[in-house]
């Protein structure tokens, strides 16, 4: 039954924008780049920012909240910085109807505007760590936006911590993306490889990035967070000393890491097919739907009823009874399919009489009978599995799509139908990753942590290397 | 023992900001008008949130979130909602390096950008209601800034909703306005007056908004809430129509409503102290705290042992054991007395021999020593009587603060000194408001709900009333 979705085997952008658009996640908007949020979409960025900020809080971060404008002359004070986002920035240049001595920039990010404060509250090493994350939204002028993936204002999560040591700075940039992969991997079944980015895929004003790189079913990376050691060059910028326990006064070492409704273009595009969206249980706004199945009035009273009385001790949260008159229920397994909810229970007047529902599984649509005793327990152990079922999914699919390869030529070859590639590339000349773009629109999206020690030639120049890079197509 | 805190009875505003600052609940920014919270307001603020976020799904809404930026010509199409807001709005004229062919206003508040987003998602009475709320920065270009209570930038929730009729847009209206006294009796320990503005102070585009109104320590009133029935101005604006189920095309009706960080000031306002901030505990980010009390090695080992093991299983969020070496008893009593936890635990080497803790509440001072046997349970106890002690303590004070007058020759003595004054004024006259500020710098803050029948003179014009009204100074 078609649902208006284009196959991800036709086009898959078209897909993508079919199911974010149907499903009700988001909505274009009348203000150029930017995007609605729709309740569906927003109730999963609900759970990804709730569970993440417990994750965050269970590493000892607090939240507070910075001002969105950035006078012109904070922008300009880490050199790389200002390079990297000016260019990319909303001006405000008018407020309370005058024009404003100095230009205020919407935050693209947040660094020079939470360092200026910084000064402020640092004077002694007891006064370090500092450990602190914002939620914001944050506005990049983009040329070519998609939904979720890329628009010009977007919400996220920024943490900007500020330490004593280079090494205590290092850990902290270490541990979040750490923290990030655990996320992406337990609660939005998408696996990631984690790495570092390459001197030209670092963050402007970075000693050096970390990321967690995700593959989307067409093969492309899409980069769904980053964690930066910042090293002393903000606190210079800044003019951020701390006295140290040895008297002597020192450059504040920095880190900031974020991810954003991004995430949500990530978890459709990993898990989603031709029916609609797919959620991963623990990051859906609503897990069960439950549709009665009757011909007349007398049967509808009694199996919504029986539906009723099933549910009454459940959390009104976690499931919906779809008792609506006007459409059929063919029409509504359509619907919730779309929608991505990942059960849904039947229940007709025979059910009724054996005390039993049939569960459907969005992920595999397999049909189960189920005793009506001990249903919520089952409910859960189902949904655990379809948590689990997605992740090995993913887990296997990007598996599979990551070749090692040695020859350019075939590198060429190859990377048009999508996929990681493991090769030598000597990320240290920026030249390579020139050649490397303008030859195959592919970038280095990280060098792994995990990547073992292996040595053979760069395949563009031909240097030895000692380790491999992930290469791909990316988002 | 001073903490740098202005008396309240020597300058009540000096002694706020003192509480804010020193309490390190926001602080000034480089941003003119702007603040930035600190992790000790913020976390008050996400209670503030959860709990009210909690409320209102329990009431049927979700939440969304709609673009920051509304193009110039949208403003414009609400005739009394631009000349309201577009003199306090910020202004961006320029992206991603460019003059922007039309001014992007910054949101002063979402009703225009979400009306016109409304328009594409409404077409039958079967799309209606839409009950749908935000989480948001605005932005309100202000010339005298407070920290929380009136800042260019803060933080709020809007509920903007879309009814098929009249009446279920008044229903919700009024449900909102109840909503919000609930949380801010109940969470906030603040006792309110709730009723209507009156049409010079109703908000831009409404037929009628809604009020709490809470009096602070000084006698002000403090504007806490509002909700607005927008009746069909804005689809009308942004020409919003459904068909009925008569099959007829009608416009529909909306409502607003709306918090924003500003209750974190009237919390303050409400409950503190020359020594401090007072925090009700169910807003509080950090419920009890434990001194141990030690001369030596040997009895911190033995006092700090056993503050963890009575506290082994309780909620890390929930306490805080103060084991900091390099600072006396008495110092951190009044760290913590200045940043408000609710109860100080303290417990020395006797106290331990005893199985007992000394506990402090915040709010009375009162020191009682509770055996360490259902210590949890007790210190719950405890909490509550707090929070029940701060909603009464405000209560009375608020009750014996509201005066019945009838000569506005007594009005204009008295209202210097702050209180709520129920008088008889001619509300329909704009003038006699006018007259009123002029002469007293005092408003008519609502028209109580719980107003009884009541007749007599306007103490202005003579103009026979049949109800009296709230007026006061206000913030």
């Amino acid at each position: 039954m078609s649902k208006g979705i284009t196959k991800r085997s036709e086009d898959y952008s078209q897909w993508y924008i079919d199911v974010v658009l149907k499903a009700e996640l988001a909505d274009y908007s009348p203000v150029k780049g930017c995007m609605v949020i729709r309740p569906n979409g927003y109730g999963i960025w609900e759970r990804i920012q709730r569970n993440l900020d417990q994750m965050f809080k269970e590493t000892g971060h607090v939240n507070a909240y910075f001002p969105m404008f950035i006078p012109e002359s904070f922008m300009k004070k880490e050199a790389e910085h200002v390079e990297g986002f000016a260019p990319e920035c909303a001006v405000v240049t008018h407020g309370g109807g005058k024009k404003l001595e100095e230009p205020l920039f919407i935050r693209p990010t947040s660094e020079t505007i939470i360092w200026s404060t910084y000064k402020n509250w640092i004077n002694s090493y007891r006064d370090l760590p500092i450990l602190i994350n914002q939620w914001a939204n944050v506005c990049r002028w983009e040329m070519r936006t998609r939904l979720f993936l890329r628009t010009t204002e977007f919400l996220w999560q920024e943490g900007h911590t500020a330490h004593a040591t280079f090494e205590d700075a290092e850990e902290e940039a270490f541990k979040m993306i750490q923290v990030y992969r655990r996320f992406a991997e337990e609660y939005m079944a998408m696996p990631v490889h984690v790495g570092k980015k390459t001197e030209s895929e670092k963050f402007a004003g970075a000693l050096h990035t970390y990321c967690i790189e995700a593959m989307m079913q067409d093969g492309k990376a899409l980069q769904a967070g980053t964690s930066h050691h910042l090293g002393e060059n903000f606190a210079k910028a800044f003019d951020v000393k701390f006295q140290d326990s040895d008297k002597e006064l020192k450059y504040v070492y920095a880190t900031s890491w974020g991810v954003s409704t991004r995430l949500v273009g990530g978890m459709i595009m990993t898990h989603s097919d031709d029916k609609g969206l797919v959620t991963p249980p623990r990051l859906a706004p609503l897990p069960v739907v439950i549709v009665p199945i009757y011909r007349n009035e007398e049967e509808r009273s009694l199996v919504v009823n029986k539906a009723r009385e099933i549910t009454q001790e459940w959390d009104p949260l976690f499931f919906k009874i779809d008792d609506r008159d006007q459409y059929k229920p063919g029409f509504k397994f359509n619907e919730w399919e779309l929608k991505g909810i990942p059960v849904r229970l039947e229940i007709g007047p025979r059910d009724v009489q054996q005390n039993a529902v049939v569960a459907v599984r969005r992920d595999t649509g397999e049909k189960k009978t189920l005793p009506v005793d001990g249903l919520l327990e089952c409910m859960k152990q189902l949904l655990d599995d379809i948590q689990r079922n997605l992740y090995e999914t993913a887990r296997k699919r990007m598996d599979d799509a990551t070749y090692t390869v040695d020859s350019y030529d075939e590198y060429k070859q190859r990377i048009e139908k999508g996929g990681f590639f493991r090769v030598f590339l000597d990320h240290r000349n920026p030249e390579v990753e020139n050649i490397l773009q303008h030859d195959t629109k592919s970038t280095i999206r990280c060098i792994p942590f995990d990547a073992p020690e292996e040595h053979g030639p760069c395949m563009i120049t031909g240097k030895p290397c000692s380790y491999r890079v992930i290469a791909a197509q990316s988002y």
